[in-house]
């Protein structure tokens, strides 16, 4: 299995066994996510702005609109963390203490690199139609030269990452099991619904 | 209609359209959701870390262990950005340039205050209890004098915020509506299923 090297700002600190540096697990968490929160000190201000990510081997893309100052930020070199969580349950336990939610998380630490090569940028943009719905890239109109320069893409390599998974039932502590009232977990989960037709203009 | 105040931090640079800083919208925002994302400097690094969220009036709490260092850093006074996010669905347009995705999202800037006070440390943790499931605080076994020392409750008061909602079809180029593709949306939703139940241990 290969796996990602830890480093001092991936290695957990605590709850060892929630940690997932395998390449397979870290991807899937990634590919499975449509939006990423992206942090980074801006200005005078910390910002965590939402924003759709996609994966191309070990990179991390975004974009953005070129007038984007927080992707201005970030283009200038500012230390980075862009987190990927997928919300999985509810975990309801017999004491408060032990309530807990189940989840998947990726977290890439790094700095961001504008992508200035047109030929990468357009791919990079194709990947991001083609995530969305296989085959649309040679339906749709394709962006054009202005298009282009009005769009941002950011790439991150993913290499200082680390995940943290919790699943499965609540862990309540011994005596507290016999306590007459219901444990277990909510599931959720992110579904998509029928696609709604644009009527178009008027 | 009730406002929060526009500051520097929060005011929308572009797409001013899609603010929304009435007190009703950026509650809803923030109540519909279970995880937020929390971001800040913690030593040499910038971090966003999930972690589920709750409110009571003006106050947005989360909460975890006392071991936890990145809720040490927020406690030390790390300027913050906790922004909690709903996907609601992909925007499929005729052209690349004009795909976008349908999303609430609030952004509440500022420092963390550390509940040091155990009536209101309890009282936060029974409002947590009670978002996830109304009723059943009395009915779990509520945190003994050491669970309520192990755990850190942090809170954020919710005044410096803005909030960003996309709805809708694709808004297209004019030229476009004419191109042999379909458009619309593909909804998104965070659905909860069937509770199920632990079995308990072995």
């Amino acid at each position: 299995m290969s796996k990602f090297t830890i480093t001092p700002r991936t290695r957990l600190r605590r709850l060892h066994k929630r940690g997932a540096f395998d390449h397979a697990t870290v991807h899937a968490i990634i590919d499975e996510g449509y939006v990423c929160h992206v942090g980074a000190r801006m200005a005078d201000r910390q910002m965590v702005q939402p924003t759709i990510h996609w994966r191309d081997a070990d990179t991390l893309y975004i974009h953005g609109s070129s007038k984007n100052g927080f992707f201005a930020a970030l283009e200038r070199g500012e230390e980075a963390c862009v987190t990927i969580t997928h919300f999985d349950g509810l975990v309801l336990a017999r004491s408060a203490f032990h309530h807990s939610v189940n989840y998947r998380c990726a977290m890439i630490f790094g700095k961001a690199r504008k992508v200035t090569d047109d030929t990468e940028k357009m791919a990079a943009l194709e990947g991001l139609i083609e995530r969305i719905a296989p085959g649309r890239w040679n339906e749709i109109r394709q962006p054009d030269a202005q298009e282009l320069k009005a769009t941002t893409v950011l790439a991150f390599v993913i290499d200082e990452v680390s995940a943290k998974v919790r699943n499965g039932p609540p862990v309540d502590d011994a005596e507290d099991y016999a306590l007459p009232v219901w444990a277990g977990v909510v599931p959720f989960e992110l579904r998509s619904g029928a696609p709604i037709t644009d009527p178009g203009p008027e």
